[in-house]
């Protein structure tokens, strides 16, 4: 069993990187690899630049799938006057705290929604067009870990982790996946005509409902409002019980993630949605069980050696 | 004229292939072309494997023009306890007979619809994640045949009766219509690179609408949601107009197809939508008019040598 | 500072191009471009043909950048009867009139919304499939310019003007952004495999709104539905402030243009939304303030030079 390396997700939780605008979390995951790769099991070789974006790939060994990661958080973007507009789908109530920067310096001010009408209250104006995040509150108990943005930045992590020991594979940190996406597509066609992948699964956390619940295992969803090719969810499946690791199947009509513009491309490839589920979704309060967040990357250790 | 060939149609009715779940069909469509190919007029190659899901393509000649047939259906997919999703956008009455299988068996169950709630009635609990289609009750009459998924057994049935005397084209057998696309895009990319294809028809099944009726002949769609290039549309429409075969101009604002994807495919073809019209659309009652379905196929012959 | 070329204006807004069927105007261009090019200072490549639909590019020296403005406008298909479906989202105000053509001859009719149902009045039937536009009501004022399809007729105009004095750069006429698009995937297929661009800048007109006025200058776009690249954004407003050109910044939650199918191209091409602001947006209408529109032909002339 792996035991879950909260300083790291903590660091990760209070990056600043909402979508469109992702590159100090960039920057800290080159920095990050190039300091810790020398103990890994495997060197990976680390892709990124103008031809992709704000993306970085590590490439281990020959890889046959890949593993996709989105950098990018929900958010807020000041409009005119004291207005902000959303990025992604965030919750909106009164008081939460956003964070932030424009040209006159740091902001911390507070979410006010009236009717579903969005405001900051801070001490100045803030220069239109900035991003805001909520703040990480980074809590941990002894089965849980809670923050804003677990969505994604434990499928950051989860990447990271599974790199450690990872012999062959691709590990992609894909943007905008909150808002819209577009660099899943350039990075399908880098994937698919360079390594002719045709493998993928999707790192990203899902949701508690009725049939996922906390502790019982890493989520592998069946569907969300895309329906993933049966035979390759039925192999992951089918891995997944050899492995013995605890898992639970999802099957949701609505919902999306990277899996959605991996279909899309035009490429053959497959994909499945493998991730722990939280509760409090898009909230300051994402809360996960940390036996789930284990059992991801030891499924993650197990498929991408027998996928 | 054409005669229709009913037990072909009825065959590929009750062939389980909701969207994400196609292989059965594509599966018999091998055999199938395997078994008749040798008495077709020209003998195409048969393009399929891992690199194009669980698509089908034949290749005839010098092909200048791509026939696109779905073979998805609509359905349904089991969540936790009794719910149920729908695949693609399916009538749901409370009575309508369902069918699958689990690994524990065969099942024939009922849907029950309560206020937009999705449940299956059943002697036992079904596994999460399985897929339910309609049970086939296929029904012939002197004019019409009516079934569940004459959209789109109907426009592969097309198909397969124009691959009978095609002498140069592509037929191309997608997946997932109904519930997202995700095939056209590398199918658009395979025909283009491979065979600079830039003309392409939909052989899909439409709506009888008050200006598309029962018995006046297959439909020429001129527009949907989406909207083809009013050159290409302009001229099918003047070759159906030589051909002196029956058919129906369609204007809708709503509706779509494989055609808008490949309007979005980064490839520069043209499509258009032509197919025999049906009530009851996407229950198990739809109905269409033999001879708007033998004009289907006569008016692609026709299409096919000319365009 | 710019003088507006009026006349070039108000012919380019009467001529017929809804979305599909803008080869009117492709040809227009392709004309005006052989007529005018011997007095610019770089005499351009014209791109176009089968393999680009109705697109026109015009190639200028060694191109980094390119300048998308799309042709065609919203619309109206005539249905069955006297009924009308929308292309694109126009303003549909009783006693709009509309024009076109069909086999019988020219057509110069009224719309009628009833409760968001629409019909034409006119003498006769038209038929099934015609497309009808607004006419253009072409009016100027000392400060501004007034008429149907400133979007996009003015990001056209905008293209033609920085044409004269473009060294380096291309020029992209695209199809059907106003209903669903599908020329940009094969036009960023085009200019990137052939020229490497990955800087786009999207000529196109946006909306007056209590934080974009009239005469305050061209808007720069920070985000729309669509969330561009903040690093690249961020560029383009440092040059703008570099250029003394007057400019307004925009930030909107809604509001969609070229620049989204860009971002979802299978390339890393970055893109910016940058056009003159209307008031009566898609109706018969719509106006711009001329020193708007002489900032955005200057902003387009610095930046192409500069970015």
């Amino acid at each position: 069993m792996q035991s879950t390396d909260v300083a790291l997700l903590k660091t990760l939780c209070g990056i600043f990187a909402p979508s469109g605008n992702e590159s100090s979390l960039t920057t800290y995951l080159i920095d990050y690899v190039n300091e810790h790769k020398a103990t890994w099991k495997v060197q990976p070789e680390l892709i990124y630049g103008d031809e992709f974006q704000d993306c970085l790939i590590l490439k281990f060994g020959q890889p046959k799938t890949a593993i996709f990661a989105h950098l990018d958080s929900i958010g807020f973007t000041v409009r005119y006057e004291n207005q902000l507009v959303p990025i992604g789908g965030p919750e909106t109530e009164t008081g939460y705290i956003l964070v932030g920067q424009d040209s006159m310096g740091p902001i911390e001010c507070k979410l006010k929604d009236e009717d579903g009408h969005l405001f900051y209250d801070f001490g100045r104006g803030i220069e239109s067009g900035t991003d805001l995040v909520f703040k990480s509150d980074f809590r941990e108990t002894k089965d849980y870990v809670q923050s804003c943005y677990m969505d994604n930045r434990l499928g950051v992590y989860n990447a990271l982790k599974v790199a450690e020991t990872l012999e062959n594979g691709l590990i992609i940190f894909s943007c905008w996946e909150e808002h819209g996406g577009g660099t899943v597509p350039f990075l399908c066609k880098w994937m698919y005509e360079n390594h002719q992948i045709k493998q993928a699964l999707v790192s990203d956390i899902t949701w508690i409902t009725e049939g996922v619940t906390h502790g019982n295992g890493v989520a592998i969803s069946l569907r969300d409002m895309s329906i993933p090719r049966r035979e390759y969810v039925d192999k992951i499946v089918a891995l997944a019980d050899a492995s013995g690791i605890n898992y639970q199947i999802e099957v949701e009509r609505s919902g999306g993630s990277d899996g959605r513009e991996i279909q899309l491309s035009p490429y053959p490839i497959d994909w499945c949605f493998v991730g722990a589920p939280e509760d409090n979704v898009h909230s300051p309060d994402e809360i996960v069980h940390k036996a789930d967040i284990d059992a991801m990357v030891s499924l993650y250790q197990y498929l991408m050696k027998n996928l």
